[in-house]
């Protein structure tokens, strides 16, 4: 059993923290609906922002899972999943006077997405002993741009676009550790979702549960708390660094 | 013609610079001459550590056309490159008692490489208002242990191994800015070698010149000055920093 509570570095031969983004370091629903209905309001624009997002947010899945299914069309990233669903949710939801360059707009609201109070004073701790980097389904840009948004001090940016699968394929994981240079119980990731550390456990990897219990707000079903025998439980991104004493 | 003299941003429309590495942000060959040559006493190993690395280096070129003349093999990473040129050269030299823990322990040299004084002070700065990103044909590990090592304080980590092709081929310059989501002409290359940005200017990229006159120290023969029409030639990183009024 992995000892949840020891005081000094609680993952020994750990050398790479990879995080989940979407939920883990960002408040995506917060973020969005903030965003869209200040951006709706200026711009004159009626609808159910909060119902979009939330819709929005569950086309992910099944749009990746599309990309999955038919790898003869080639790897799709994000930003066009993005942009294709909301094109569809605008539409199915009657929301009118939505240009295709506020389609565009909108859509990068993913790349300015803010982080959680612990994000950036955490991941900033992190750096100083092990090299740091999201290992998140969005693409690169929008990786790039959300960390300078954000301030999120990643000493490399890998993600679904670099290995042209989606999370939860085993590629990911172990392209993560392979460009790293890495054995894959050298990296640990470190996510919000239960699902996500499974797969990558079963790669090899060391995980780490970090709750955001309110990541879905009212419609949150799942993810409250640790559901694997993961290596360490944290409580946020400052506890993390508390734990592998940075 | 572009200005060189402009006293504001001199790269309009310029929004992420990407840097050759070896030789123009690290001294590669002042750095391992002198790990080595302490290595060597160290360990009571003999040999002319200089020539060796001349000779390594002069074996680089090479060895990357020979993974572009065999594409049926796969892509070779630079560190893989290094070890077997580095095993080839001390048989050659008649350099003995060099276990093949001390060759990895040497070919991790290149992770190790000490920044020109200017290169980290200058991209800190130019950090503020671009995207910057090494280009380069070392792979990402070594490339993220020398940012850990120099201070190098990169937003991400592009690289041959992620393309799968060394530069100067096409895919590389490209591939970068496709990645970031950016316009060949919004993407700048700056190097110390006019080749490089020769072929960046070919794929559309903007470019620009840092001479670094003792990369090869009495062996250098070429890249004293700028030799293309490029869109920039600055003395040293805080020059292009001062005129991309960063």
């Amino acid at each position: 059993m992995p000892d949840h509570h020891a005081a000094s570095n609680s993952a020994p031969g750990v050398k790479a923290l990879l995080f989940d983004v979407f939920g883990t370091v960002v408040d995506w629903r917060g973020s969005l609906i903030t965003e869209l209905t200040a951006w709706a309001q200026a711009r004159g624009v009626r609808g159910d922002w909060t119902a979009l997002v939330d819709a929005w947010r569950a086309a992910y899945v099944p749009s990746m899972n599309e990309v999955r299914k038919h790898p003869e069309r080639g790897f799709v990233n994000l930003d066009a999943l993005h942009r294709a669903s909301l094109e569809r949710l605008v539409a199915e939801q009657g929301i009118a006077g939505m240009t295709a360059a506020d389609l565009d707009h909108v859509t990068r609201g993913w790349h300015r997405l803010n982080p959680w109070p612990d994000s950036v004073s955490g991941l900033t701790r992190l750096k100083t002993r092990f090299v740091i980097s999201p290992l998140s389904n969005g693409n690169v840009a929008l990786l790039v741009n959300m960390a300078k948004h954000a301030g999120l001090p990643w000493d490399l940016v890998l993600c679904a676009e670099v290995f042209r699968h989606y999370k939860p394929d085993p590629e990911t994981y172990l392209g993560a550790a392979g460009l790293l240079g890495l054995q894959p119980e050298e990296v640990m990731l470190c996510a919000a979702h239960n699902n996500d550390l499974a797969a990558a456990q079963a790669c090899g990897l060391a995980t780490c549960f970090v709750p955001r219990p309110t990541e879905y707000g009212p419609l949150q079903k799942r993810d409250f708390k640790a559901e694997g025998d993961w290596t360490l439980v944290v409580s946020d991104f400052d506890d993390l660094a508390d734990r592998l004493s940075c």
